[in-house]
């Protein structure tokens, strides 16, 4: 496969999915063959899974089941909507990809990184993205800007759920300790414009990288 | 867990549906607690994912997905259905479980067995059948007493697909010559009063090991 596979990770609040539509124009701008996509990216299949994992009537669902299926519309959306453009020499920018259900099965919900790694590694035929940008800020910030947005105040809820989101960005800053070729980070808590400037910087250069090539 | 998981396994024709309900019968005659299931078994969950697996619109249907859907619905039968019952020491009976998709995903669809082995351990979380029973017989006779049970005639088509059923015996004879002691043999093709025998002994031989203990 010719082209790069890119993608963008990080809490709630982090800005990556604003960063990664500029990011796109960007690219499109310098006559770059791009696509966004993110799970389940129009996959009937894939959606079709997604329906099953997000049915509020399922509440039985146990922790594996829901990480077993996340792990097959991944592959579903791989196969169909990701594989045939990098194929073509295409820069695919994917909004969450394997990074998330590292942290939030993984690590949130206890099943640890290690066996859902082996699961989506089992998904992906072992392909991993060329490069992810993991977009790190304080979920303090992340969610107040969030509020902020909603024109809401930061309620008790969303204080309580805090605990939970410091652990996602915990699992985060592992994951990009273990594997730091792959994933760099980008301060989220920098001004939208330092924000894009960054990303911008590193996804230019893979894309340069990949000229070379 | 308390209980006792017993799998039957096999081909087409071998009989294994009906030794199943003979050898539940025979034990709720000797006051066991038993009961008998097969995937997916009522659990709602379990029932729309194999939903998804099974709908014929799904042409685009990957073989990793198809797995993974496979063993998403596994564990969520176990949960619900399975583990309940061990719990309170019942004797589980299951129609077709792991070495069915190993047989079929792993080598007929050419995933490969270890790692189609993978991805059921983490369904299972570690969990295997205490004993399976393999229900052997020549694929020719096997079709040959299908087709008769059908008032049919054994056909062209039933001639053709004759090879794929040979692959999955020869793979249930690999998988029985890597765990002997879990997989048992049973030789279905003697009479059925013969076969209800044969696993009735070493069904009966399982429990009385487990009153032991």
């Amino acid at each position: 496969m010719s082209g790069v596979f890119i993608t963008f990770e990080g809490g709630e609040g982090a800005g990556k999915t604003t960063v990664l539509k500029e990011i796109k124009d960007r690219l499109e701008a310098s006559d770059e063959k791009v696509v966004m996509t993110r799970e389940p990216g129009g996959s009937i299949i894939a959606e079709k899974i997604r329906d099953v994992i997000l049915n509020p009537d399922h509440t039985e669902m146990d922790a594996r089941t829901e990480a077993l299926l996340y792990a097959a519309a991944r592959r579903q959306h791989l196969v169909e909507k990701v594989f045939p453009y990098l194929d073509k020499g295409y820069i695919v920018l994917c909004d969450r990809f394997i990074d998330s259900s590292l942290v939030y099965q993984g690590v949130a919900r206890k099943i640890g990184i290690e066996e859902v790694l082996n699961i989506n590694l089992f998904a992906t035929g072992g392909f991993m993205p060329s490069k992810t940008l993991f977009f790190d800020i304080d979920p303090k910030i992340g969610l107040e800007r969030i509020a902020k947005h909603g024109n809401r105040e930061f309620n008790r809820l969303d204080r309580e759920a805090l605990d939970f989101h410091y652990i996602v960005r915990k699992a985060y800053h592992e994951l990009q300790g273990r594997e730091p070729d792959r994933i760099e980070m980008v301060d989220a808590s920098l001004s939208l414009t330092e924000v894009i400037e960054a990303a911008w910087t590193k996804v230019f250069d893979i894309v340069q990288a990949k000229e070379k090539k």
